[in-house]
C-alpha cells in the first residue's frame, strides 16, 4: 500500500544547482530521488514545498513522496540519510494523510538572509553568508523592509513577467547580530529570485543610493529595473515551511 | 628597513595539509609565504606560533615576518588577503618589536574541540566538529577533563616518544552547549596531536568505557595507549595565542 511521507531536509546548497531536478546536474530533488531509489528499484518522485536557486541552502526545506515502504519512521531517516551526502541531511521523516502535499499545502515559508557587515570575514562564514565590507545605513534599512509587508504585485522583484505576481508578505524585518545584518521575510509564496532582488534593493537603500520610499516607486513601475542588484544566493537560506 | 609584522590568522583547515610548509602541498605556511612573496619577489619566511594538523582550524593563530615594506599595516592587510584564497584569512596585521617571535615568546595557546552530539547534524556543522551521535555521559567527562590540569609528562596523550615532555595545562573544561560538548584546553604548549588524544580519552570516559580515574593511570604508563584513539583532526579549532 502507498504509504505518504513528509520530510524535512537540511542542505549547503553550494555545489548544487538548486533544488529542482535536472539531466547530468547536481540538485537536491536529483539526490534525493537517487537515495530513495534504491528501496524499490524504481524512481520514488519526490515533491519539494518550493524550488531553492543554485547555491541557496535549506536549514528546514520541506518535501513529500508516497511509496510503499514498511519501514519505521526513525529506521527510514536513518536509511535515506545512508544514501546521501554530507551536504543533505534528512533530519525529519513524518508519516502524512494520504492527500498532504508540501507545496500546495504550504501556508507560508519563511527565508532568511545573511549579510556580513564588516571589512574582515572569518572563512567559517563565508559560504553562507553575502560579504559587504562598507557600511550600511541599518535604520533606513529597517524602514524600507518594513515597506515589503503587504499583500501586492511582487512583479519588480522578480526576474521576470508573470502571470500570479501577487504575493502576501506578512513578516519583513532586518536585525543586527553581532557582525550581520539578518533579513527574516515570511509569505504565503515567493516569485522567482524575489527574495534576492527584494534583499538587493535593500542593500541600495543601505548604501544611500535610494531612499526607502522609493521601495513604493518600485512596486509601482511593475517591472524589474536593472539598478536594483539580485543579492548572491549564498546569503540565502530556506529556513522553514509552515502547513 | 626590515620591519617586523605579527599576524592573526583564520583558516578553514579542511582543504589544507596543516600549516608546516611542504613541497607540493597546500599548507597554510606555504600560502601565506605566496601570499607574500609578491611583495619583494623573493621569499620572506612566515614563522608561526604553532603547526596545526592537517584538517585543523584556526581563529586565531598568530606569526611573524620580517620584510622591508613601507605600506600601512591596514593596505597591508587588504593587500595580502588579496593573495589568499577565501579559507585563509588574515585578520589583524600589527607592527610588533624586532625581537617579536610568535612561537618562543608565546606564553599560552588555547585549543577548542566541538563534538556534535546529537543523532542528526545538519551540513552546515560538518566541517567544523566530530560526530558523536550516541549519547554521551558528560557528567564523566567534566571530572576527566578536569584531571588534566596540571604541569607533567604528556607522552600519553601524545604520538611518540619526545625529548620535552612535560606541559603545563592550566585549563581544561568541558560545557554543553545546545547539542555540542565544547571542550576548551589552554597550555603553555602541546605536543603533536595531545589534544586529539585527551579528547579521545575524553570520549572513552564519556563512553563509559574507561573511568575518569584511569587518566592518571594513562599518564602513569608514559606511553601511548592504542585503546585510546585520536579525535578527528575537524572538530579542533586553534582559537587564540596569548603573549
Amino acid at each position: 500500500m502507498l504509504r505518504n511521507h513528509k520530510i524535512t531536509i537540511c542542505y549547503d546548497g553550494t555545489d548544487y544547482y538548486g533544488w529542482q531536478i535536472q539531466p547530468q546536474k547536481r540538485t537536491i530533488q536529483g539526490l534525493l530521488e537517487q537515495a530513495l531509489y534504491h528501496f524499490k528499484s524504481k524512481r520514488i518522485p519526490v515533491i519539494g514545498a518550493g524550488r531553492t536557486d543554485a547555491g541557496v541552502h535549506a536549514a528546514g526545506q520541506t518535501a513529500h513522496f508516497k511509496a510503499d515502504l514498511s519501514l519505521p519512521m526513525d529506521e527510514l531517516l536513518n536509511a535515506i540519510n545512508g544514501n546521501l551526502p554530507p551536504d543533505i541531511r534528512v533530519i525529519k521523516v513524518e508519516s502524512a494523510d494520504k492527500d498532504f502535499h508540501s507545496r500546495k499545502q504550504a501556508r507560508s515559508k519563511i527565508y532568511q538572509y545573511r549579510i556580513f557587515n564588516a571589512p574582515e570575514i572569518t572563512p567559517f562564514d563565508i559560504r553562507y553568508v553575502l560579504h559587504h565590507p562598507s557600511p550600511l545605513n541599518l535604520q533606513k534599512m529597517k524602514e524600507a523592509a518594513s515597506l515589503f509587508i503587504r499583500k501586492g504585485d511582487f512583479t519588480s522583484f522578480s526576474s521576470n513577467q508573470l502571470r500570479y505576481p501577487v504575493k502576501k508578505i506578512i513578516r519583513s524585518e532586518i536585525k543586527k547580530k553581532g557582525k550581520e545584518l539578518i533579513y527574516t521575510v515570511e509569505a504565503d509564496g515567493f516569485l522567482k529570485y524575489m527574495v534576492r532582488a527584494m534583499v538587493g534593493a535593500l542593500i541600495t537603500v543601505g548604501r544611500e543610493k535610494m531612499s526607502p520610499e522609493n521601495i513604493e516607486t518600485l512596486f509601482k513601475q511593475k517591472k524589474r529595473t536593472p539598478q536594483i542588484p539580485t543579492a548572491s544566493a549564498k546569503g540565502l537560506c530556506l529556513i522553514k515551511v509552515k502547513y
